[in-house]
């Protein structure tokens, strides 16, 4: 069969974007590696109006219980999207498992974590080294762990792993982090607690321990050494879009690799979209993000009447 | 004292605005005829993602609730804001009570019912003419009704009434209702039924009654009869942004006297920005909205800040 929409990305675009395709009485498939979202991975979701607070699992089962309702018309698929094709005037994708042709795409994959690429990082993985506090903090309790980076999701990683850590230090390239002003008011909270250690103008360039990670090297000393001894560290230095197969069937990206679009989620593409994480919005939020999806949808539904 | 920003508007995207704007820690002003948005005078709502499912007036509360977490931020004034004009830098929104300095402006006042404009609208007003089968339908048990437009605002309206109604006509001036597939589908079930009728092609040239409405006047003969008899005639037929101070200011309006906004919510004068309703956004859905003002938040801590 042919779907009329195949969203590639089950987090909360994907799912804006398959509820309002449903709604347009579209027939969908919804392919995903697996039933969450970067988000489900987040401590607490309290930017998204209307939901005044809820944890990364319970926001993205509100998701699916919602998409639940259009389970006539939605087909959801819990398998990673290997390969990309044109056919004629379809889509194809491709899984490990089989392949499934598409009137149109959109593109909602997010996207992953960037590496920080200096020794020891992939050798000390899951020991030691994690992406992802919020997953992993309560494994580090009473414990000195590191936060690299310094925007406003290393800000939140840092806040939420003082709930489990002796100290948590933030150490930052560049000379002032620069979160939300919301979550630097909670981090200057708790550098006057002393749970919190800001550390700018500093690079981390090698990750050293035995079984688990026990220090970083600094490459300018901090309190008169290059040394630090640490029991975890937390990278948090952004994220790169999955946008590899989109790129294969030509849509543009910029120079960061997020699928450029325009205000309607439309690519260079007609017939291709793309909504969240994986597009060059400048303010990536879960609301910008699923809105980003619906117009996604609108998009998909008026191609497709359009070339009828 | 001057406030970063006053939100003008209410509803969703106003809440949406200030939400984000009090994360960027800034003085916000929300000021609002009253604490409701049109969305409150809807039915239910289905298609915000993530909220499966509210009612009109529960779907406000949320949003209400969720700003209350701010309240050190945001200081919210049920004022009707009457005039606007440039001060220096600033700008100054009058009230019928007092009036407030504003580093930014972002308008989101969203739009009101549009008019028919034939003899008898103005005379039964509120005496069997209505533009909210929300907030009337009730009153209209087992009565004839008619719902006047073809939007998939209409078909829900029509659908709403279903339920208190007789029966509902649809009076459509054009060939073919269009409302969202999955409410087509809802209204031809009804069509089945027999409780509802569609009248396409046709116009309402006069509403007629004594102390209540009781018929209408087509200008074409529906089965053979120009008068229909009626208890009720709900007008459906569209909005119209209420722009006029955005205006005033120098925004620019499109001919259908939406605020033109980029894909940023911002206006062509800098330190304006537009969400929701008032927008040329095509596609006017809650979530969209929402995002909007979120989005409009972020375009005035930038300014802000830009501007120091």
């Amino acid at each position: 069969m042919v779907y009329d929409v195949i969203v590639l990305g089950g987090g909360t675009s994907g799912i804006g974007a398959a509820i309002y395709a449903a709604r347009f009485n579209l027939k969908i498939l919804l392919l995903t590696k697996a039933k969450t979202g970067l988000i489900a991975t987040t401590h607490v979701i309290e930017n998204y109006p209307g939901i005044k607070t809820a944890t990364g699992p319970n926001f993205m089962n509100m998701f699916y219980d919602h998409l639940s309702v259009y389970k006539d018309n939605v087909e959801t698929v819990e398998e990673e999207a290997i390969d990309a094709t044109k056919k004629e005037k379809n889509y194809i994708i491709k899984t490990s498992k089989g392949s499934y042709e598409g009137k149109t795409i959109i593109f909602a994959m997010g996207s992953e974590h960037r590496k920080l690429n200096v020794p020891g990082e992939k050798e000390f993985a899951n020991k030691g080294v994690s992406y992802c506090a919020t997953c992993d903090g309560p494994l580090f309790k009473d414990k000195l762990v590191s936060v690299i980076g310094g925007a406003d999701s290393s800000a939140k990683e840092a806040l939420f792993l003082t709930q489990h850590a002796k100290k948590v230090y933030i150490i930052y390239r560049r000379e002032k982090i620069r979160p939300e002003p919301i979550n630097l008011k909670r981090v200057e909270q708790k550098v006057k607690e002393g749970k919190i250690e800001i550390i700018n103008n500093t690079n981390v360039t090698e990750i050293k321990g035995e079984a688990f990670v026990n220090k970083v090297i600094l490459d300018k000393p901090y309190k008169g050494n290059k040394e630090l001894e640490l029991g975890g560290v937390f990278i948090a230095i952004g994220w790169i879009p999955k946008s590899d197969l989109a790129a294969k069937l030509g849509v543009k990206l910029d120079k960061s690799k997020n699928i450029i679009v325009d205000r309607y989620a439309a690519t260079n593409i007609p017939g291709i979209f793309a909504a969240g994480d994986i597009t060059d919005d400048p303010f990536k939020q879960v609301i910008t993000g699923t809105a980003q999806g619906v117009a996604a949808a609108f998009g998909a539904f008026n191609y497709i009447r359009e070339s009828e």
